[in-house]
């Protein structure tokens, strides 16, 4: 499976290497000089303009305006990464690396820089002395590179900026990744965060015989931005209790002599491979997955003054081109790199340096797993295959759930579905015929479906859900996500990271877009009649919505079939962030496979079937999206039918809402001419809405007729009550919209007091009988949707 | 301080319990019927219409026809519900309970009508058979109260539904509160939460002396919805070591025989407050703040077949309406609590039961911290004794610092500050003058304004700052938390459950609004030039006014003075969501003292200082709202007046965007006829904001003359680069701006070709300059407002 995973290439293998890196020769200094080359080239990045080998003294002109950067997190991640390199050359292990305190971006940039991947991929940046100026100049300066880890950065699957996810990230990467070492720094306090907090968690799922290992490196410098973090002054031996009771070995490298420290990482990395081997070959995990915690200064090898101190977290010396003073402080700490050994006179990586990395695709710079590289298309069903009858209602997900289950079993090693708790609960459950939910440890009588091995990963986290999906989506796999609706506000942030990571990455030609993330919201807001206010908010899409047309994408399929068609088209897709919303309750189905592929490649169109209008004639539009606005908009169609026949009715169904953008604004967008032949450009619009109304008005607010358009929607109206009287609440049923399309119609004229009366009486109704019997009335609970045509 | 805070009111004490609690003559058996009678009115609740007392056999009619509810997490919360009453009963207790599980609700109903709380604040529930059958009848049901703990509840303060934030609760609540013991109950899996496990942190901030005790209840029912929990199957010894390393002493308590789980409860509960007391008075700390794992079945003392399993999560039977066999098994498991022994033939708790709980505001669905009735109001300085000098840029966070500071020294006991580790980045650190940070772990050389007695609170975790906060203000105290604008998406969810709080707790008689949640937004998107794309994302503000308009506000000052206005307004304000978005970095002030405070008490208005149109002459109106859009607007009209000195240019600027919507849609809300008057009705209007620019057309879609406003605001744009240039990647700089209002300036006429190649011009000199120097050129830098009167 994993050498098939790798795409034919061939891996790199120790016997590729130098032969002194083999024999171990002078490894520590190696080591050593490798690191000092690093962080030189960090400090440089930071500070530097020009004269990047230290020609001339340092002057003003030398040196940025603006000193823009991250230093004091650096000399931990550049130690760790030669370390990896030097254990990667030895041992040929697979490694990929998850930095979570990517503002350290300058100590990555110049790993790929030695590494010979940067000028690879960027040929500007050369491995000379213009290559090195331009290294240095472009970081954190207009028209170059963040100063946080970004998809620019050679061999990053994981955004720096915005602490919390490196390691359920690194987790994910690892799933299905057997052959791979994820080795993943945590640090500056990204522990304290909640998501990293439950990340530890990881060894109760993480499966030795199919998954990779996950290698933590919790460094610990001291501090965050201000502050100590807690778990550098919690007790140590308090500290290696948290880890090793979740299921690690943490093993200590503590030290500020650079050459004890590295004898400790080294040791301790060998130690710890040793030990994921033990634990891949069978060997028993009591004794916990291997770890590292590294206690080393922050801003270590900086200025004296800064060092081991919050002071070093960006940047340490300050307002050097007024100061010659500081620009000799800076010059000294450059040249206390001694970069005349690391540098040839040309600039390129010298002697102990040149060549002391791995070859080819083993630099974790270059490994292409980080470049979504490698991955396999998704061999998946004909979703027509699953399709319901139409004349039953039926529970679209559970539909859904065949699909799935088939798709998993074609899929193995690339596919895998999560969810906090709720993979059952929301009708998905045929999965489980064919895999179980991923649980390592101990399985008692009465648990259902848990097995070591299984492709359904329940936790009660929607953070874990998000961050194992997407570190495994970055890696080149394909997933889903189902989660009740309200609840997916929890990765707003996680989303809104992810789409820009996409976004950044759509236009590096280096990375091939990854599978998209696929999100099943259900138990969604207008069926939470049976939890409550707690669970009703459907401002997710609105969120997703926000960010780049290029990537975002919500489509509200109306029933099964269109879902089916919708979740198949989503799992095909690459690059994106797909929000599928669908219910999971019995409900009414209206498109046959045919009718659903159709209307799902058009995204929207009238339902001739539901009008009974004729061109030009119509008296007005009800418009609808979402299942159950569809349902009250059909009904309200009834309803209106029956109190005035002759009213010409027009009904449209949106499911991909991308379509009612502008062209120019979303690349689904259609045109105004196309929008008005639907919509009509003058006729009264009534939408039934799934999610907040005013995301239909920004949508359409420059459309023909926006004058004319009424949205219906949710208005965070909800508590425990009948499924109907969701709708009431919140004024969505048919009775309102009825009503709503009445008073808009001019030649209902003064008809319109009696109709109101009738409408407003039917509401009055089953208000009485919902708080008398707890039901809807069975005029509502049997209503079925009407074919005109 | 303390009595203080209690308003003059007399606390209850156990002299004022009946005698034969105080001598624990048959203690556990009382406990034990206790229990007995909360467990038979929640299943009572979750499935009787009628025939509370069991008169006759469960008839179908009986029954629910929707049977809505959770049922395995309620006997663990009713028998710590019992057993903290007899804490509170022997010892004298202060006790307030926060429940995570809230989807239990059940058993909290119960436990207030037993103790008459219920029936004192809702009549109509009596202490009686019609009392206990409307207790029944309303729960989850139409018209009646949600499933879920909410502000229906009496003695909540903590909604049911969401997990994860209930021990951020109680750790909330428990500041500042020295008297009070804050128990908390975890369950049914909310630990793998990640905000629930970095919750355990707590011991690290909670100071002893001033503040009150937590006690988590941690409840291993076994699982969570389907799944069993990890922390339940994790080695004993190891949860018992993370919740040590913690700061906790963990003591457990096991079984599933009720006189055996009573005795270890009771004894368990007895070591907790004594060991509480130690703490509290001045002992050592190392062997932890005490809490309970409480391990039980899951729906324990249910029908046997669901016992101790997933599948007693919600209702254990179901259909029974149409299954005499099921009805027969409901009334055995409704008889197996012996209700003859605990109600009387009336209906009302009988015998053992009877009185058998705390008096007055000393049960837990009392406790008027709980419901808002301790309060006082802050007493805050004068705002204008802060203000800076219009003539000289001010960084805007810096002058609202030393307001902030004295409000501190004001308000010892009833304010604190809360900050993700960035409350001296953003400018905030005046008040270290007077208070430092929070910090109970070793404090070492080198480290700042760390103190076991701080009241500023940092942490690098969104959700403990918000949880913490949202704790100390639903029991009645005042905060502010400050934060990175981007990062605040990390807390979407929980702004959400607690702004439906505040709107359903409005409706609620017996609740005292609470003082409102304020946030500061600062770092924000337009100044991350430093920091990049994943510091940017301006869209908390959309989610926080997709809220009720009855309790969310969004105030974007433009300056320093009119921020101070602003932040005085909110610290004022009681049942609020307020948001205040201001920027932390040197920027150019507009408004005086006095201007700023009309300005801020219109909310919105013309700046005729900046104008030079007349009535009726406008030609154009640049709008702006957020500190760098109104830098770039004013900028702007410089460019125009110098382009076409004979443009009458009107400048609008908007502090408070609730003054956008009608009054119809917000309280703040102003008339189209006001909104005419300000923006006209007939003009082009380009208005420069600060967020997504579909939120202001979402405002004013219906207003006179949306068709001419267009709106420049952020679309994703952003890098590492120079403050300017972000402007410009998102088309906000003065430059596009300028161009936009002339190009709907039909007067202009082809003038438009020269006047846009002029502007463009520019724009390239700005890039090539920024490109090349890294800093933007001199004529921005330099730019100061001018005034036209």
């Amino acid at each position: 499976m994993v050498v098939d995973d790798f795409d034919g290439r061939q891996p790199m293998t120790a016997q590729t290497q130098p032969a002194d890196v083999r024999s171990g020769a002078d490894t520590v200094h190696r080591i050593d000089a490798w690191w000092r080359a690093a962080n030189y080239l960090s400090v440089g990045q930071i500070y530097l303009l020009d004269n990047p080998l230290l020609r001339t003294p340092v002057l003003p002109e030398h040196v940025k305006p603006r000193l823009l950067g991250h230093w004091g997190t650096v000399p931990g991640i550049t130690l760790t990464y030669a370390h990896l390199n030097h254990a990667i050359m030895r041992d040929g292990v697979n490694a990929l690396l998850v930095t979570g305190p990517g503002h350290g971006a300058a100590g990555l940039n110049a790993a790929a820089w030695l590494e010979g991947t940067y000028s690879e991929l960027y040929p500007h940046v050369a491995q000379d002395e213009a290559g090195m100026r331009q290294l240095f100049r472009q970081f954190s300066f207009p028209g170059g590179v963040p100063s946080h880890a970004s998809p620019h950065l050679p061999g990053s699957i994981h955004e720096g900026g915005e602490l919390g996810y490196a390691l359920a990230h690194a987790t994910g990467a690892a799933l299905d990744n057997p052959d791979l070492v994820v080795a993943c720094v945590i640090g500056d306090g990204e522990a304290e965060t909640g998501p990293l907090a439950t990340s530890w968690h990881a060894p109760a799922f993480l499966d030795p015989r199919t998954d990779g290992a996950v290698l933590p490196i919790l460094h610990l410098n001291g501090y965050k931005i201000a502050n100590p973090t807690v778990l550098s002054r919690l007790p140590r031996e308090d500290l290696a209790a948290i880890l090793r009771a979740h299921g690690w070995r943490p093993i200590e490298v503590v030290g500020s002599d650079p050459f004890e420290v590295h004898e400790a990482y080294g040791h301790a990395l060998r130690e710890c491979l040793t030990g994921i081997s033990e634990i891949k070959n069978g060997g028993h995990r009591q004794a916990g997955w291997p770890m590292i915690v590294l206690r080393t200064p922050k801003g270590w090898t900086g200025p004296r003054e800064f060092e081991g101190s919050w002071r070093s977290h960006q940047v340490p010396i300050t307002d050097i081109r007024s100061d010659p003073h500081k620009q000799a402080q800076l010059e000294a700490w450059l040249q206390s790199y001694r970069p005349d050994e690391l540098f040839d006179v040309d600039g390129t990586p010298a002697g102990p340096v040149r060549y002391w990395h791995p070859l080819g695709d083993k630099r974790m710079s270059a490994t292409p797993i980080a470049h979504g590289l490698i991955q396999r298309d998704l061999n998946l069903p004909d979703w027509q295959r699953y399709t319901v009858d139409v004349t039953r209602p039926a529970e679209a997900t559970r539909a859904l759930g065949g699909y799935l289950r088939d798709a998993m079993s074609l899929n193995a090693g690339r596919l895998l579905y999560f969810a906090p708790d709720e993979h059952a609960s929301n009708r998905l459950g045929d999965v489980f015929e064919v895999t179980g939910r991923r649980w390592q440890l101990p399985i008692e009588p009465g648990d259902e479906h848990l097995s070591p091995h299984g492709r359904v990963f329940e936790v009660l986290s929607e953070h874990l859900c998000q961050g194992w999906l997407e570190g495994y989506l970055l890696t080149g796999r394909h997933g889903l996500l189902s989660s009740y609706e309200a609840f997916t506000h929890i990765v707003d942030s996680m989303v809104a990271q992810h789409a820009k990571w996409l976004h950044t990455a759509a236009d590096i030609p280096w990375r091939r877009p990854v599978p998209s993330l696929n999100y099943l919201l259900t138990s969604h807001v207008w069926r939470q009649d049976h939890n409550g206010a707690s669970h009703q908010d459907p401002g997710f899409v609105d969120h997703v919505l926000s960010k780049r047309p290029e990537v975002a994408r919500v489509y509200l399929p109306p029933d099964a079939n269109t879902l089916l068609s919708v979740a198949d088209h989503c799992l095909r897709t690459r690059g994106l962030v797909n929000v599928i919303v669908a219910g999971k309750q019995p409900a009414h189905q209206y498109l046959t496979a045919d009718e659903a592929r159709a209307h799902c490649e058009q995204g929207l169109g009238v339902w001739s079937w539901a009008s009974n209008d004729l061109d030009g004639d119509t008296d007005v539009v009800l418009a609808c999206s979402g299942d159950v606005p569809t349902q009250e908009a059909l009904a309200a169609v009834d309803v209106l039918r029956e109190l005035v026949p002759d009213l010409r009715i027009r009904v449209v169904n949106v499911v991909d809402l991308g379509r009612l953008f502008s062209p120019e604004q979303h690349p689904h967008g259609i045109s105004d001419r196309e929008y008005a032949e639907i919509f009509t450009a003058d006729q009264p619009v009534i939408f039934a809405f799934h999610g907040y109304p005013w995301l239909i008005h920004r949508l359409t607010y420059r459309r023909p007729g926006h004058d004319n358009l009424h949205v219906w929607g949710f208005h965070d109206y909800g508590t425990t009550t009948t499924p109907f009287d969701m709708c009431v609440l919140n004024e969505l049923d048919r009775y309102h919209l009825a009503l709503a399309a009445l008073e808009r119609v001019p030649r209902i004229g003064n008809r319109i007091g009696h109709l109101r009366q009738e409408l407003l009486a039917r509401l009055a109704k089953h208000h009485d009988h919902i708080r008398r019997t707890g039901e809807d009335l069975p005029e509502i609970r049997d209503w079925t949707p009407r074919r005109t045509s």
